[in-house]
């Protein structure tokens, strides 16, 4: 006999489908509920519905957006001449807090990831490059990837398309960069891998 | 400026509610609800409101159900003799778990805790004392309380309050007992906390 009340196994299992929540926190969080009021679970289930129906994805940078385009690619005050090349919106949000970019994002959703049946048409390489080709207004293309293996792998795979659709002429063509790799600021050296380290000694800067 | 559209704010701060999720975590699983099905949105919105709305608080033990009285109180095959009271709902599922069990309940929703404004009124102690009272059948209450200060003294309480309202004969009088204290399986000698080993200690068992 189960003798957990349909209604809560039911949230314990919306819970546990969450990334990184198990059943001991999913059933933790679910019996937490049940003394919150009736109004907080209403606005819960509520943003939750609205969380898709209210949102669009912006028809230039594929960001997560209230309307398209999207406040970032609409606002006038922003570099045009630089476009940010990111995987996840979160990303953007990381790299707005910086406050060192002030030009245009693009949201790949993704990378090229073969193992996991993701090719370059399953996310939004394609706009970026008729992004890039219809607006001459494009002079640098930086790729913020993840620092790891299919990360590097679309990034290299965009630089190649964007060359091949590059319309300038070849002394005036798109610059295409990505973030530094180096050692993480309040690292350590003797626990830094060897790879990190040694792309900190190529990227090595003078003082 | 935000740059977080307003419904993927809003859903991020109703996950900051919940225990033990920070910003970060919050913030993690939003973004992951966007690539999820509407359908399973849908699901998920539906089961936050029908958790309360569907479920009530059995008349009886006071545990959280489908109906009242709930499938353990009405169950005639328990044994109605002993009462185990627990401060959550989620510790009877702790206790049934054991297997080693087969009486009723009694869930006091909480436990005395003066520092947070909890007094004898706010849990559900009359109840039980009720409980106990129009009960001839009652004949062990056992307290599996957290084994912290506040459970001991809402355990010492309770007790007192059995004692005075208990309808039997002296000799007859109602068994009380508390959970054992005691190591914990799988743990290490070395490590146990001085309480927790002094009262391994008293409670230790002939072989």
């Amino acid at each position: 006999m189960n003798i957990l009340p349909k209604p809560v196994s039911r949230l314990i299992e919306s819970f546990e489908k969450l990334p990184g929540v198990g059943p001991k926190t999913a059933q933790r969080l679910a019996f937490y509920l049940l003394h919150v009021p009736d109004r907080d679970l209403e606005n819960f289930a509520h943003n939750l519905t609205s969380l898709k129906s209210e949102t669009v994805l912006c028809e230039i940078c594929k960001n997560v957006a209230e309307m398209s385009p999207c406040s970032l690619c609409s606002d006038t005050g922003r570099d045009k001449s630089i476009i940010c090349v990111v995987e996840q919106p979160m990303d953007v949000i990381s790299i707005e807090k910086t406050n060192k970019f002030s030009g245009l994002y693009h949201v790949l959703h993704g990378s090229i990831d073969p193992l996991n049946n993701i090719g370059p048409d399953e996310i939004y390489i394609d706009t970026l490059i008729s992004r890039i080709k219809h607006s001459l207004a494009v002079r640098e293309v930086i790729f913020a990837l993840n620092p790891n293996m299919i990360g590097e792998a679309t990034a290299l795979y965009i630089q190649k398309k964007i060359r091949e659709n590059d319309v300038h002429a070849k002394e005036n063509a798109i610059t295409i960069t990505r973030l530094a790799h180096g050692l993480p600021m309040g690292g350590d050296i003797e626990y830094a891998d060897e790879i990190t380290l040694g792309r900190a000694l190529d990227g090595r800067k003078g003082l």
